[in-house]
């Protein structure tokens, strides 16, 4: 079931906080990367491109836990437990440069390869932590 | 087998820089907290208290991936996938007072409550990702 994200884990994913991706390998075992995030709804959303070690475990099990820590701030944090709903090209491109506006401040996505096909995740939290200490 | 933690990653993990500690849940799904750390020799050392649930976790699957990242530039992190090689309650509130000292600089672990066991647990690496962008 679909969890409700609140106002207090909403702002901190609407602000530019870094996201620690946790997806499962073959064997079980947890694979992270840190990633840009983004709130659209009740939903997260991510990017990341052909080849990479994390859209392959993704596709193997959607299940995903991402952690976004208050970058000013590392006892408030959110962990949002879900799955991959949406796994797609389209709009990709769209979609890094407006993360890169929201983390860089830049139009369009400066780090883009030669021939890299980017890809748009969209995560449906099932269920979310938000933690803020002191 | 154990992983090698070079002297860049080594220095993230030496200074305070805080862990999201990624265990697995009973039907395999990612579980998440924010905690402090701490590197002695090649290894991770963390600490909890009894009830939580990611000792739990461990207890059930020492499987464990650290991912640190560097307070003010979150181009620059490290996660190390491994597992528990110690769980131990020996030293352990000692082991809290270090980290509390390394993290706030107080001495005394302030935020102890009445009747907490604590837990030192020591992580072993197997495989060592560290990753400097820009």
């Amino acid at each position: 079931m679909a969890a409700t994200i609140d106002d207090n884990a909403r702002k901190l994913l609407e602000e530019p906080n870094y996201a620690v991706v946790a997806t499962l390998r073959e064997d079980g075992s947890v694979h992270t990367v840190v990633a840009w995030q983004h709130i659209e709804g009740d939903k997260i959303t991510m990017n990341s491109a052909e080849g990479r070690d994390w859209p392959a475990n993704l596709r193997r099990d959607p299940r995903v836990t991402v952690t976004v820590v208050h970058r000013e701030n590392p006892y408030e944090w959110v962990a949002l437990r879900g799955s991959v709903v949406e796994d797609t090209h389209e709009g990709a491109d769209e979609h890094i440069n407006a993360l890169s506006k929201k983390y860089i401040g830049q139009d369009e996505y400066p780090f883009r390869q030669p021939g890299e096909q980017r890809i748009r995740f969209v995560v449906e939290p099932e269920n979310v932590v938000y933690v803020k200490q002191g």
